[in-house]
């Protein structure tokens, strides 16, 4: 018979360390040697250091006094106090940057243009009890080596900070420079405390890009300077509105950690609720029936073939996009209704008017808002239609976002595009909860099932993309689509799940072992990301029993 | 062209009132004219009443003046404000037992045998302004009318307390006496203010049945007295126990909102980490493949062919059964994995010795089980194996449990035992979140696709029931498997889902207008529900945007 000797098969697996690092670096070496923290530990800065690299050091000193995580072992920290006895400490983690580096702070690194960001950093924790370095070329790649510091900790029950696995080197750089999530504050409503803990959670996976989509057809919380009154008539509710300060809350908070915030605010489609302000600039709003007007209700879009819509149009993205120091701005462009403007007599009698097509019309549109960004000194990013299923005429460095499926990426980059996946077959969270229309017994929605971590995790950003067009390929993102979402499950669906492509992108094809990147192989360190990400506060799920995060492989398929 | 005016459209719809009661009643009238609770409205108790009476109804005046919840309409509270103006006061709210009835505690009549217990009740809540009346024929049926009272009530902005929909006449009683609720604490663990947050949910829904799945193969946190051993070793650490004051505390909380707590120790399967704690009692204890000994890892069950073994179960079951007030209680039965003792020497060396065969084994051991269970003066619950799969000799009165399919009721029925509807098909809450194992790629589950609130609302707990068979049908309940949930996501991933069955059972298959139960008409007072149970503190999921959900129609598929 097969069966094993249990003591056998627990012993051996504990005698594997479970290792806290996601993303794992690009180039990793550990020893066995166990180290604990210095009592007055310390962490020392670069000479003048920014305000906000102080602050990311106080961040990191304190999650490390509080994140109390134990290991994930049978036992816990009970299962490691005899190896830890006799440690040597770790006084002191000391920062560098590279010689000659100009000295900028975290925000203003985190906002450059995609492409010209720095996040590589050089870790090196000795086994020997002198103090780690940590050296990078800016101040953001200094962020993320502090990130890498954190993970590597675990409590002995209040007794002491160690890791079992001194010396620690550690080279890395992420394969893609975006790695974003996606929230949309539309359908339904977040408040800035939902956002700034979502920022929190996407830092410690080192992603960098925030994707607010914050307006649709919804409703409309931004108050944008000059269109106050799209707000006031268009938000849920006056306290359920984005003022300017609290877009400055926002992108700040991001900014200090290492978080680009891209805005969107979607158009031509996707904005029927601008009628409860400009009744003049939106078609077909609430027609019946909405099936064949949008792809969800409510119907209704602006009526970019009117001149006066598309001045309006141009005036409120240049005024939301200078709220966001981002050099990136969408102006969105996904699920255009072209019935709606069929319908539309006004469309219709100013393209007999001007003799111009729907199509010739929306290229009319699309310059006008991307002018108004390039005057700004802002890269337009579109979704995926914009170039596969519309004429629009686009500038060569816009970014294009592939939503309907991961199979539509190599179409954009045979138009030479620069791509952000976010395929809804790897990448959607909202995925898998049913239909939310009324009325609908049979509940199937068209984007089920729902999208497990290992599904993003396997996503290949190379898939059908030849070589000469990998330069092309940015990264890719999660997202929420929050039709079903609001603040009380923000947490869950997001987390761990939409940590899963930051490894994606963040690790690339390859592990620091030179193995390919696998499920079986990031699953124990998911659950310690997890379990420490519980510690802070982010009510992210349990991925499998408590039983066997603490037995690694145990509860393996083919185990 | 098939355009509406919008402001018609919604004109229309705003004169239909989003009516606030889940489940809803079997007889309902509701007039047109607004009401406002007095400044000073209180609720007069029947004489000498017993303290969770006087408990429950503190709670119903805390709901009333904390809900704060507004109707769930365009413009809010701003909407009704011209209606309520001049509105009558409504003074207090008078309740009285039936003439003759003996004054017992909800606690106790919360806990007598199912289908005794009386939770009928009349409500009127007159339009003139002299005082409402609720009468019932038990404590029990108080508080369930206390429950539908709370519900009526929405907050005009903190300037009144107010229904549009007086006069209000209810006759209520439930369809079904089982309206249940399963939580599994073993795969991950809760606590007891977990607990207590989840019975207070269910009490809103009017939900009688906690269906405590306590322990499992995972860990064993229940304190049995006489086996604290079990616990000690079994449970996931010492914190995550449930010691006996901590039972008696959640049976007390939970007989006080008239919910009866179902207790399940499930054997002879599920029992692997009895193992730690009596290695001489479990087979198979981690096998490997752990697919050929058992349906999830670890492997692991109790070796029932053994005297000592079913002596030890017995006593357990006794012991753990006497913790609980209830008059059930379940010895499980479901997934037993035949192979196990096929490769177990010591089971195979008992049966060849004895003559008996496995299924005449496991006959004796349930008669064991379930005899000891009997001198408590306690009804065996079982899972619907042990009727469908097992040649097991069972006592008439025993409920059986059908889970793996909605198929199968009408099985159990021919067999005439009495019926729990817990189906995987239509109620698994924890279902389509994906495979949890490790080492899948696909990760596809047995369970998805996810069970929507739609889907759940459309169960027939008759479908293939004959007539003679309808008095076994108890009701049943939504299950919530917790290998991929924790704390973190109870209340979204239970709530407002878990409340879809509560009305299946409660209102039964016809609505109070004559017409039958559907997800059209359920959909605004779910939400309304929902919004309520927000207000109140679960984190229960929006079911659509915000701009749906005051707009009833507009979203639903045929609009």
């Amino acid at each position: 018979m097969a069966f094993k000797v249990v003591e056998l098969v627990l012993g051996l697996l504990l005698a594997v360390p479970v290792c806290g690092l996601w993303p794992i670096p690009r180039a990793l070496q550990t020893g066995t040697t166990p180290l604990i923290l210095s009592k007055d530990f310390k962490i020392t800065a670069i000479r003048n250091p920014p305000s906000d690299l102080t602050g990311a050091i106080s961040r990191t000193l304190g999650h490390i006094s509080d994140d109390k995580l134990q290991r994930l072992v049978v036992g816990r920290a009970s299962a490691d106090e005899a190896a830890v006895q006799h440690a040597k400490q770790l006084p002191s983690l000391t920062l560098s940057l590279a010689e000659g580096a100009e000295v900028k702070s975290i925000s203003e690194e985190a906002i450059k243009p995609l492409g010209t960001r720095s996040e590589e950093y050089v870790l090196h924790v000795p086994s020997d009890g002198s103090p780690a370095t940590l050296s990078a070329n800016s101040t953001l790649g200094l962020l993320r080596g502090l990130t890498t510091f954190e993970q590597l900790w675990y409590d002995l029950d209040g007794a002491a900070t160690y890791t079992l696995e001194a010396p620690i080197s550690i080279t890395d750089a992420p394969a893609y420079p975006y790695r974003g999530f996606m929230l949309d504050t539309a359908r339904n409503f977040f408040s800035v405390s939902d956002i700034e803990r979502t920022l929190d959670a996407m830092s410690w996976a080192k992603m960098n890009q925030f994707h607010w989509h914050v307006v649709d057809s919804q409703s409309f919380p931004l108050q944008i300077s000059g269109f106050t009154e799209v707000a006031a008539k268009g938000a849920y509710s006056s306290s359920m509105t984005f003022s300017p300060s609290d877009v400055q809350t926002i992108v700040t908070y991001a900014a200090e950690r290492g978080i680009d915030v891209l805005a969107e605010i979607d158009t031509p489609g996707h904005t029927a609720i601008i009628y409860e302000s400009h009744p003049e600039h939106v078609a077909c709003f609430v027609s019946s029936p909405w099936t064949t007007f949008a792809n969800e209700p409510p119907s209704g879009q602006l009526r970019f073939a009117s001149p006066a819509t598309t001045n309006f149009t141009t005036g409120l993205i240049a005024a939301a996009a200078k709220m966001f120091p981002s050099s990136m701005f969408s102006t969105g462009g996904d699920e255009l209704n072209i019935p709606c403007y069929d319908a539309d007599a006004e469309t219709q009698q100013i393209l007999n008017s001007t003799g111009q097509t729907l199509e010739q019309a929306l290229s009319t549109f699309t310059q006008s808002t991307h002018g108004a960004l390039a005057t700004l000194g802002k890269t337009p990013v579109v979704w995926e239609e914009m170039v596969l299923e519309h004429n629009v005429t686009l500038a060569n460095d816009t970014v294009v976002m592939v939503w309907i499926s991961s199979a539509n990426a190599a179409a954009v980059a045979e138009k030479n595009f620069r791509i952000v996946h976010g395929p809804s077959d790897y990448f959607y969270l909202d995925c898998g909860a049913g239909e939310w229309l009324g009325g609908d017994p049979l509940a199937n929605s068209w984007c089920d099932p729902f999208k497990t971590w290992q599904k993003s995790y396997t996503f290949d950003p190379l898939a059908n993309i030849t070589e000469s067009q990998q330069h092309l390929v940015m990264g890719g993102q999660q997202l929420l689509w929050t039709e079903q979402s609001g603040p009380e499950n923000l947490d869950a669906i997001a987390w761990p799940r939409a940590a899963s492509s930051a490894e994606v992108f963040w690790t690339g094809a390859t592990l620091p072992d030179g193995t390919p990147r696998n499920v079986s192989s990031a699953l124990p360190r998911l659950h310690d990301f997890r379990f420490r990400m519980v510690q802070r506060g982010i009510r992210a799920i349990p991925l499998q029993p408590l039983w066997c995060a603490l037995r690694p492989g145990l509860c393996d398929l083919d185990s």
